[in-house]
Formats: structure tokens, sequence, C-alpha cells
């Protein structure tokens, strides 16, 4: 976890006091609120996108996102990432090759993402349902382990502890457990800021599963598929895009995954299951 | 509530079987999930932006989009609105007056949001959040009136029970109760597709109080502010940033409305509670 936006003096949420109501009843009470800071992403000069993020762990989240937006092709090709301090927000300024920003360029994307917002950028229909390769072969992951890990997530997320209102992804390495977690606001920033954790500790995408504390929406499968993760497993519900590219481009979908209960979507044969032997 | 979408043949959700496990035990069930299609917003013949949303009440999200995106600056700029199949979404086109398309021109935004984001557009950290002028001096609410309006809600978002995954938004008229409810995928298109709704039946912004049931994010208070709405109260947390522009441009924010709690975040005044009164 880096924490150079805290040493610029941003903190992931405000404390204040507020009107807490119990039917008639009433009380001051101290009262945590996760913060929503735009950070400007600014490729060789050139702002790229706006988006609302929960100030933490902002390197991984710009190699992520530059990976998961098919940016750059490779971790290597990221040369620097700095953060710097604006009035209005957070500057992440990134240098990549000559030939990956000219298609940038190319593209002439430019946009303001919200804290909802997994991509912005395209103007037509045809440029803004990006279809990834299909995934490797990927493990076989253990309900039983995915739906505890999913269980013991809840301890981890910190922020969301605090403020109740942070969506977080985790990594369940299968021969070692949760290995990583990230929070964000966003739920598919939450996911780029794993996705460039993950990829800096040289994290094996074809052995683990992705665990999602939100829906699986559309961007949250592109972008797990588009780095070659095999399993992902969300909280909530999918949405149909989601569940049509999913079963597309060969990813396990796991959805509902709450209260000892799960609903596999696409590709179920991922996910193994100890039924109960009559003796 | 218009179903153009449907008449072109798209659902607000899909069906299936699929396979659902509670601890060991396996069940084949059927199952429906939200659907999430790409729409593109055309002013004047030139796309502007494409969304992932449900494919419901389009004409109202055009409206209220244009509306709350500061597009047009009253209902009768809109000069018509077209909703069109296209091969992989639904195209919406509009007319708008010259001299407001040649705004949205010189901004040169062009993009796309998904299902969570807000507004698209800016590339600078300047442009990225915008100060809606102060509201007006509102209603006073009731809170009991407005804890039950959100509890009755549940009933009517007849998409979400079928899918467990969109997002509500609902007028509360403080003479009449609910008068209008809208769902999507993504909380601020229902909230846009609300305020089009809202404008088209001619509501009194200054005379209710709006519900949603997700989180009080930045984008929520700013749409909600830019047509004049006083009060707003959330199911879920508010952000910090979400607060901060309540409290500067005069709105009422309550958040965690459920289970008979609710805190106050900005302008407590226009909440009243019914004490007990020992007799």
């Amino acid at each position: 976890m880096d924490n150079i936006a805290a040493e610029l003096g941003w903190s992931s949420y405000s404390q204040g006091m507020v009107d807490s109501w119990h039917g008639s009843n009433h009380a001051r009470k101290e009262d945590y609120v996760a913060e929503e800071v735009p950070i400007v992403l600014v490729y060789n000069n050139q702002p790229h996108v706006v988006m609302l993020t929960t100030p933490l762990d902002l390197e991984d989240f710009a190699l992520g996102f530059s990976l998961t937006e098919g940016i750059i092709r490779h971790r290597s090709e990221l040369h620097s990432v700095r953060v710097v301090q604006r009035a209005k927000g957070i500057e992440v300024r990134m240098r990549i090759p000559e030939q990956r920003f000219s298609c940038i360029l190319d593209k002439g994307r430019n946009m303001t993402g919200r804290t909802g917002c997994g991509l912005c950028g395209a103007t037509t229909l045809e440029q803004a349902i990006r279809q990834p390769p299909p995934v490797g072969r990927g493990p076989v992951v253990d309900a039983e382990q995915m739906m505890s890990a999913l269980g013991a997530m809840r301890d981890k997320q910190s922020l969301n502890q605090l403020t109740g209102s942070v969506h977080a992804t985790a990594w369940l390495a299968l021969d070692q457990g949760i290995t990583m977690i990230r929070e964000d606001i966003g739920r598919h920033n939450a996911l780029d800021k794993l996705i460039g954790a993950l990829t800096k500790s040289e994290a094996d995408f074809d052995r683990g599963c992705l665990l999602i504390t939100s829906r699986a929406s559309y961007e949250m499968v592109q972008k797990a598929a588009s780095v070659g993760i095999t399993v992902m497993a969300a909280i909530s519900a999918p949405t149909a895009l989601a569940i049509k590219l999913a079963r597309e481009c060969g990813l396990t979908l796991v959805g509902y995954a709450r209260n000892d209960n799960h609903v596999i979507y696409t590709h179920p044969h991922r996910i193994q299951h100890y039924q109960t032997i009559a003796s």
C-alpha cells in the first residue's frame, strides 16, 4: 500500500459530528465519511482522464488503469509515475512509450470519470464495448475456500469499516489465502488498484480468484479478463452484459456469493464443490 | 414510463437457468439479471457520450441528462428526441438550439460513461467539479413521512425485485406521497430519468424530497441541486465531497436512512421530528 497521497496531506476519510436519529431519539455522534478526490491521469504531459477516487494506493491505480484500459501492454511500459499535489485534486503524471501515447491521441479520448465510472472515452457504440481476448485455463477453486475468503475479507476492509461506503477487491491466491486487498469509492478503481498491486508483486493471475464486494458489471469482467484473471466471485449480482462477456472470454463468474450461498453464471468447471457424502 | 426501448426489442432484464449453491446443496434455478445496454446520446447529429444504462424510460433519461449536465437550460430547449435501434445498442437522437450545441463543441467533450459514471468530459481538475447555484428555500419534511416513503419504495422497485441489482430514485411530493420512481443499473442514470420525468410532469422541486437507494456521491448532489431539489435522503452513505457540495449549495442531505435510523449531514432545518411527548 502506498501512502503518497497521505504524504501530500490527503486523507481517505473525514470525520465530523452529525445529527443521528433512531426513530424520534436524537444524538450528536462522531461520524466518518469516505473522501472522493478528483485525480487527473496525465500521460506524457497530456491530461487523459479525471476520475473521482479514494486517495490511497495511487501508484497501484496508475499501473492498473494503464494496463486494464490497454494504454500499455506490459508493466515495463510504465516508465515513471509521479503523484503531484494540485489545488483542486491530485495529478498522477506518467511516462509511457511514444508509440503507446500516439494510440491514445489517435482515439482522441478525453474525459472525466466519476466514482462509479469504468472506462471513459468512446463516442460510438462500436467503441464502447471492448472484447478481451480469451482467458487461459485457470485454476480449480474450492468453493468452501472461496466462500470463507469472502467472509474473511470483511475484517480486512479497514476504510469500509470506518465509513461503510467503499468497495473492496481482493486476491485469493489458492495456496496462500488472501494476499492483497484494495479499497476505493469506485468499484472499478478498487479493481485497477488491485491489478496494479498484483502486477508489481508478480502474482500469477492463473493461480487465484478475484473477490469483489460490489456488483459484477460489464467493466469489472472486462478489466479482470484483460489481464488474464480467470475466476471472479462477486458478493452482489452480475449484469446481463457482464455474464455475456464472461461467457465469451471464458471467465468463471460467480455472483451473490454471501451467506453461504453462491450462483455460478459461467464456466462452472473451475469451481469444485465437496458434496456431503452419506456414510 | 416510456417503453420505446421495449418496442425496439430491448428488455430491461434477461432470464436464464443457473447453478445455485447453498453450502454444498446444488440446485438448477431460474434467474433474472439486469441488462446493461450502451446508449449513445447524440446532439444535433454529433455523438456526445455513450452510457451503459437500463433500457427503460430513455426519453426521460434524455431530458434529465440534458438538464442536469447543463447542456440545455430549460425543457423547451430539447426540441426533439428520437430513440433509434442500432446493432450494438441504442441511439438517442436529440435536437437542441444551435447556441447550446456550440457550448458542447467548445468544451470538446466526447466520452463514454459506464453504469456508475456520473458526468464525463473534463480533462482538467478545474473542470471536474461543478458547483451548482444555491438551492431555494425548500420545504420542511416530516421525518416520519420521509422514512415511511423510503420503506414504501421497496415495493415499487419492480426491476430490482426481479434482479436485485438496480438502483432506484423516487420523488416524495409532500402532499401526495411517492409520485414517481425510476430504476437504472447506474445510480446517476436513475436520477436523470427521474428528473426528466418530473420535469415533464411539471413537479415542483421545491415541494418534495428526493429518495435514493444508493450512496449519495458527489454527482448525485450536483445533479439534484442543479435543478433546484433541496432535500435528498439516501439509504446508503454519503461521501465527503457530496457533503461539502450539499453544505455549500444549501441542500439538506440525509444518509443511512434505513431501519428507522437516519443521519442528517447538512442543513437540518428542513427535517422536522416529532419527539415523543411524555403525557
